[in-house]
Parts: structure tokens; C-alpha cells; sequence
């Protein structure tokens, strides 16, 4: 935790030198994204639940913190700020010991972490303007967050659900 | 939701009666069930997720309330008296407007709630010492419990995990 501290600390302040030396003007218009883990976020409220096959091949979890639940329950667009939706993947893989005892292969767990282990939407309409109010995040397993080129990829995605306010996933009641 | 809470009056009503008129003696080695929905299950932490083929064909959440979860993470066996865990199931769907934005089929999603949408373990190691400290429940999407013929069957299919405190489910970090 103690190393993960440091990464993020070394990260966050990279950025702020970047953020203090990077021209002013047009600033509205450059994708920021969220570096730091949001902190508690194993327990908060489930949305739902999905699996990814191809390349994906996982299994994973969509959980909210308060407000990101309350708004889902509520049916309310756009989410209002402070919501954060947090994606939890796992590989895909078949329970031996389960199938042992149902005496057939039919059951799927979560194995080991994804290499994209944790995915983050934070809602700030003001910081994140220009990816649609949502700032996005990914970490690997030991906490590290994603290449710049990487979460350059995240908003073009979820940007034809812009209706849906950019959520690809449905609350599951 | 008034026709469950009078429903579940009603099933409670009638198996208190059984239970006045059942004799006494032998009510030890009775299997005895869960009939209410434990009270904001939905609302608890995350304890895993599966995906199960075959006939049950289904996505699922596995939550637990506090104690259980406690006990979870600290890999307490038998887990303590209060622990309940609840398991969601729905129906493993392709989603078709995830797909279209992937470009491939690839993302299954929850559908409808399956035939015996809920599942409960509530653990009582005296109430319960006939099924190994935990009752079990299932209820359909309407709330209504499980037939006993039905729920006869859950104790011998978790008979074989006695090692883990009758728990497939292993906690997901």
C-alpha cells in the first residue's frame, strides 16, 4: 500500500507540473483523468454484474458509491457530481471444486486480476467538461494507473451512449 | 411490495402453527427454512459473482451483511451467528446495445430475475444445527418462498464443502 502511496504521489504531483507548465489557454478542451483510487470503494452498493468474452474473457462487477446508487435507483440524467461508478474484472475461469460437486462443468468464477483491474467514472461536470462531465481512471493490480494513451481510448468509447450518460451499464435491481 | 409483507405474514402465520401443533420430540434433526427476505439485502457489500451454465444458465451476485463479510475478509471458519448471505441471480442475456458500440458480440449482461431469483443462508448454529448452523431460503421474484420439497435439496448439495463452513462462494477482492 505503502509503494502504491508513493506511485500516486509521484504521479499526482508529474501532473500538477504538467497541468502548471502546459499553456493556458485551451485547457477546457484536453481529456483529464482521475489518478488516485477512490478510496473504500470495495464496499460500496453493486449496480450489476457482466461478462466480457474475447479478449476481455472476464468476470466482473459494477459497484456505485451513494450518490452514484441513488441516481441509478432514481433513473436520474445526467448523474449529478460527486457520482463515481467503480468496474471490478476478473479473469473468467471454471470452479474446479464447484463442478466437482454439481458433477458437471457449469460453473464460473473470478480467477486473478485483469490486466486492467480496476476501471473508475467520476462525475465532476466542470473538471471533466470536456469528456462529457465523467473523468475516467485505470489501475492494474498493484495499483498503477493506465498510460495516457490508454485512457485516451475510454471517453471515444462510451461516447455513443452519451443518451445513457456515457454508462454502458444498467442498474440491475 | 404490501402483497409480499402480507404474504410473508402469512407463510410466517402458518409455519408458526405447524410448528405449535408439530410434536415436540425429534424437532432437533428437523430441517427448518428461512421464510422472510432478509431485510436490505440489496443494499450489502459484494462478496463475489459467477456465472453458471447448464440449467441455471445465469449471472449472479453473491452479498453479505456485515458480519459475513467481516468474517469473509478475515477468513474466519465457521463464520459467526448473524452472518447471512444472499445470492441474486438473472438470467445470462447477450446485450445487444453494448455489442453494437463493440462491434462484436461479446457482453453478456443480467436479464429477467430466474425462477428462484433470491437465495438466502442465514446462520444460527442452534436454530439451524440440523443443517449445519445456516437455514436456507429461496424466493421467487415475487418474494414467494420456495416449496420444502425444494428446499430440501440445498443442505445435501452444501453438505460437501463442510470444510468451508458449507460455503461454495470464496470472497472476491
Amino acid at each position: 500500500m505503502r509503494r502504491i502511496a508513493l506511485l500516486l504521489i509521484s504521479v499526482a504531483a508529474v501532473a500538477g507540473a504538467i497541468a502548471f507548465l502546459a499553456p493556458r489557454a485551451g485547457r477546457a478542451d484536453q481529456e483529464i483523468y482521475v489518478t488516485q483510487i477512490p478510496a473504500g470503494y470495495r464496499d460500496w452498493k453493486l449496480v450489476s454484474v457482466a461478462h466480457e468474452e474475447g479478449n476481455l474473457n472476464d468476470l466482473r462487477a459494477i459497484l456505485g458509491n451513494d450518490v452514484a446508487v441513488k441516481a441509478y435507483r432514481e433513473g436520474k440524467l445526467p448523474f449529478p457530481d460527486g457520482a463515481v461508478i467503480a468496474r471490478i474484472a476478473w479473469a473468467y475461469v471454471p470452479s474446479e471444486e464447484n463442478n466437482k460437486v454439481f458433477g458437471r462443468d457449469q460453473s464460473f468464477v473470478p480467477g486473478p486480476p485483469t490486466d486492467w483491474y480496476l476501471q473508475f467514472m467520476v462525475k465532476d461536470s466542470r473538471k471533466y467538461a470536456a469528456t462529457g462531465g465523467w473523468g475516467y481512471a485505470q489501475f492494474d493490480k498493484d495499483g498503477k494507473p493506465a498510460p495516457e494513451a490508454k485512457l485516451k481510448t475510454c471517453y471515444p468509447c462510451h461516447e455513443p451512449i452519451k443518451a445513457r450518460d456515457y454508462l454502458f451499464t444498467r442498474y440491475t435491481p
